[in-house]
């Protein structure tokens, strides 16, 4: 109930905090006998791992992955999924400068309101280290989903915005680059920019877009659970998003009907693509394209005025390797909160009929 | 598990196609011994009506809502409240037109497909007015967190876009004008882009913009029921929704840290408010705004070229009372959406320490 | 989350006090495309109904089921199945004897203390009147579990108990005598049992049994929600049920191993069946078998001490027409309950493997 | 969804298999701010653990509990606790003799049938080992409900059953013995008996009481959530039980009105208590009590004919160290399933009023 669980028949329910002994997860729904390829999980795993290039955070996580049970002789049996990634990073030396002191733009504050107390160590049930696990379990719904294919991508950072639509774009090369943008000049540009802000003891945001493809008809659970309204909610879920759109999303609002309606082709296909492939809130077949937006890093090298937990104004300066922009590591995350979404839409969507 | 159920404590259930007999609910979790307002849910209800003005459809539908139970002598018993609203619209004569063909961005192929069979007759369980019951239930909501209130406002049709933020408007006139708009040489001119619309058998999109004031610091459920994950899902559940964000949004991406860090004050407010007013997914105190994008209503007066249930190519054309944009009248929905997840939210932080 | 759903897949959501307008609810979760016969399930309704024979409550309530969606020429169209009973017998000026009374071994005084008020008139949402939507749903879930049938009969009235298992009777029979017991000789005994016991002023307790054929092997999901334990709750959600045992039930817990153990035949059929037709949770095939304890109704034609909402020492006595033995009209409950069980695990079961 | 999950505020989710490297699971919905008490949490396991005395299995698994997450300084931080119980047992040298043989009244057909696989071993999932999750959360459920005490203690073992009510006992004598019977001379019975069936390579069922006091007015949720059919539900689905009865149970079926009412006293306490604690679903105050019927466990040291997976008759026996009566064992799993419900239903409770 308090908020650990994603999914209805697909579900994945997390722990941890980034300095316990380990964070973690269980998988429930996978049905009986999906041959697992644990090596496809290890690698999307390390999408996501600090240290891979030289314009995200230089942490040491190894962020290996530990499965428990649920599967025997290499397919899934029907039961629980568990696992662990330990935390290699746990000391706890460096957080004095942060336990009574609430970071601007942090979850300090809130955790510390909501719940009376909290573990201040690196963010703790805050930090973004969570999403490990949901990139663990986004990689098992990618082998459940199989011919349906999700891929993100980097389309913005700060203002260099990449105009062209993914049609026009070789999403094959999204892994070309340390910035995930399948456009080489623009991705040297991005890479440019997020150094500079980085010397600057900066960050800055950007935006992330993902493409589904092969989508069967018919995904979507209305009135409430619409797909796209599931893709919201697992989108907005990730740490640092402030915004979703989908389709013609926010620019869609300044057209007539007439050129937004997307005509049919007569085997149920449409001309334009306008709806994002998703109509009622249910898949239509066509891709479906949605834009996700992520803030600047709040943990800035400079010096910035707070509080601490007396109220009284205190000097802080972030210590410690972070992200100077969290998109190239988000790309791992978007796809994988989609393939949970769509396999837990697939299994939905069994029992839908007769 | 189908997806007619919103909210986990202060939850709704809702039944109903736009022409059976009537459509209904059932709202669970509501607490016991609250005194209710009827005729204040009657007139949130009456925001939302067809025929309120000469922008919307002019379609007779009185909305009156029934309720059966979980209601006595004034308040709430602590059971389920049920209620039913009639459709009086009910007679089948007028869709004939439709019942083989697939209309353009509407929900006739998706539903066909998904369940084999669908009720044809103005777009069934897909129609906008099963939103009526979210409106009964968000009445109730807003009744239940009493002192939190909550304003949406129309801030753009097409390209005319409000460019003042909330705080620069006076709110308290969104109901002066028929498009809800609270700055009235907009309105007007908001109106008049309505109507040019119409006349040409057109429709066009818009944007809805919410605040949510005296939210008490700590509603949200991390790490997947961020209390603005379940805003997203809340409006991207609303028909026609193509996008959503909040606090700084789309364009905050475009910001530093150094700049998009709300900085506090000795009182735990923050000077700035790019947060929207939820950091780590958890309200702060601070204002919580939104933005929600709604495409143009793919009802048109025109004629268009669709395909029927054999994949023939037909033409046809919308007949009927629709509205020419859909905004003015998803207001108060926008708003009911907002109070079922700020209710929900309000019980949930009940439970969250000893 | 506030008690008034069943189900997760086939789920039945119910609101209604016994002296509101009306009861209902909205059954999910119903795939699209059964053929929903509606005589059917109002014969059900029937056979729970007041005033069917002598031995049972006199009152006059028509109930009879109104479905307001779901449903569209004759079949279920996958969207939620909304449907009202009206209360005929709504008038509230019998009550005033027990608005500020607590009887005894009712409900008034645990609804007055944990809600804090209550809907004082026929016992409100306590009434065993609910249970007349659990049949609706009940029935629709029949219709789709289709080849399994389920049969429930009086097993024991008092100290009247029926010896003979169930393959000793003829469970045809069960409908033609009005308590309900596939006995003729036993039946004429426990009809007499009740109307002497009604004339003293008197209720009496009994048993029902239920038998569950033609299961296919594989419902259940351990390890919380194993088929018997799912069996269990539903029956013990029943009002008056005060035990539940399945297969050899307690008597079962006297055996050694080497007796209980059910020894299978070639084809997984079991030479005996102390099982009860459920292994680890889950059916095997073999019939299920379980009996269900109910206490002797509270409300009594006698004088009882009892006490008012200030603690003061009052006499009181049951008024208007009770039912004597609640068994002979809780046959189709218990029926209803686990034909919900049943639908909701034949859904669960289509995803369990690949 | 997949029936791992028991609880809905206070939701304890576990994984594993007896074989695999661990079992765990994850604990939400802990208030922040409960001091945590780990070697109570440990002891209570203990009291599970095989080995502990001469009448149960003479397994060494060690039991030892990890945390994981959820816990700082020594309190609940209101995140999620994780947890794991390492597999001591794990080497499969000693499983070929099952692995294509279904033992009977095991689940071994069943689930080789539902999910198409199994994780042969020891029993995988369908092993009573799980249950060692059960005991962890209801021992940290136990330190939340406080001073609500729930003792459970052997009432039965085959034939030999305890005729005294709990009120004639003095349950603080449960630990004293190696059956948890808190009845000496019937203890030293209970234990011979044991001694006895073993000697024959045989086993014998029995049933656990338990008494729940200090339990506040108000917990339960009609119309199905009601108190005791969560507990019903939570006892069922422990491995081996048969059935389940509260306050009169089955004998009350036999009981007329008149003298099953409970009379109130002037502070709200009843005279008898046939109720069981519970009137309507919500616990009224006295105390709860309830009795539950286990089976002879399935594995015998006696050779018994099965069949293997092609249906082949084979001949079989039992290998290892398994309990012949699981009783004893049994009184903490049910002590930490009662402590799992009242957790959930003091959570649930928070909300019910203004």
């Amino acid at each position: 109930m308090a908020g650990n669980s994603f999914g209805k028949l697909f579900k994945l329910t997390t722990f941890g905090e980034s300095h316990g002994p380990a964070i973690g997860g269980i998988i429930e729904g996978c049905p009986a006998g999906l041959e697992i390829d644990l090596n496809a999980i290890q690698s999307e795993l390390n999408r996501r791992k600090p240290g891979q290039s030289e314009i995200v955070t230089q942490r040491k996580e190894p962020d290996v992955v530990n499965f428990l049970s649920g599967l025997f002789e290499g397919r899934s049996t029907g039961t629980p999924i568990g696992f662990t990634i330990e935390n290699a990073n746990q000391k706890s030396k460096d957080y004095s400068h942060i336990k009574d002191v609430f970071r601007p733009s942090h979850a300090d504050f809130t955790y510390e309101k909501k719940y009376g107390t909290r573990d201040y160590r690196g963010g703790g049930r805050s930090s973004a280290r969570e999403t490990a696990c949901r990139v663990v379990a986004g990689a098992l719904a990618k082998q459940l989903i199989n011919s349906i294919t999700i891929q993100a991508y980097t389309s913005s950072v700060g203002a260099l915005e990449l105009k062209k639509t993914y049609q026009e774009l070789d999403l094959s090369e999204v892994e070309d680059n340390a910035v995930r943008c399948p456009d080489k000049d623009m991705a040297e540009a991005m890479i440019s920019k997020i150094k500079a802000v980085r010397k600057e003891g900066d960050t800055i945001g950007g935006t992330v877009s993902c493409v589904i493809k092969n989508v069967p008809v018919g995904l979507g659970e209305p009135v409430f659970d619409k797909l796209h309204a599931d893709l919201a909610k697992a989108m907005l879920s990730i740490n640092a998003v402030k915004g979703f759109e989908y389709g013609s999303g926010f620019e869609g609002t300044k057209m007539k009907g007439s050129a937004h309606n997307d005509i049919f082709n007569s085997d149920g296909t449409t001309r334009s693509n306008n709806s994002g492939g998703i109509q009622g809130g249910i898949s239509n077949g066509m891709d479906i394209y949605f834009k996700v937006a992520f803030k600047p890093v709040a943990t800035i090298m400079q010096k910035q005025n707070t509080i601490d937990k007396d109220g009284d104004q205190v000097e802080m300066q972030g210590k410690g390797r972070h992200d100077p922009c969290v998109v190239p590591r988000a790309v791992p995350i978007v796809e994988a909160m989609a393939a949970l979404v769509i396999a837990d839409h697939l299994l939905l969507q069994k029992i839908s009929k007769l």
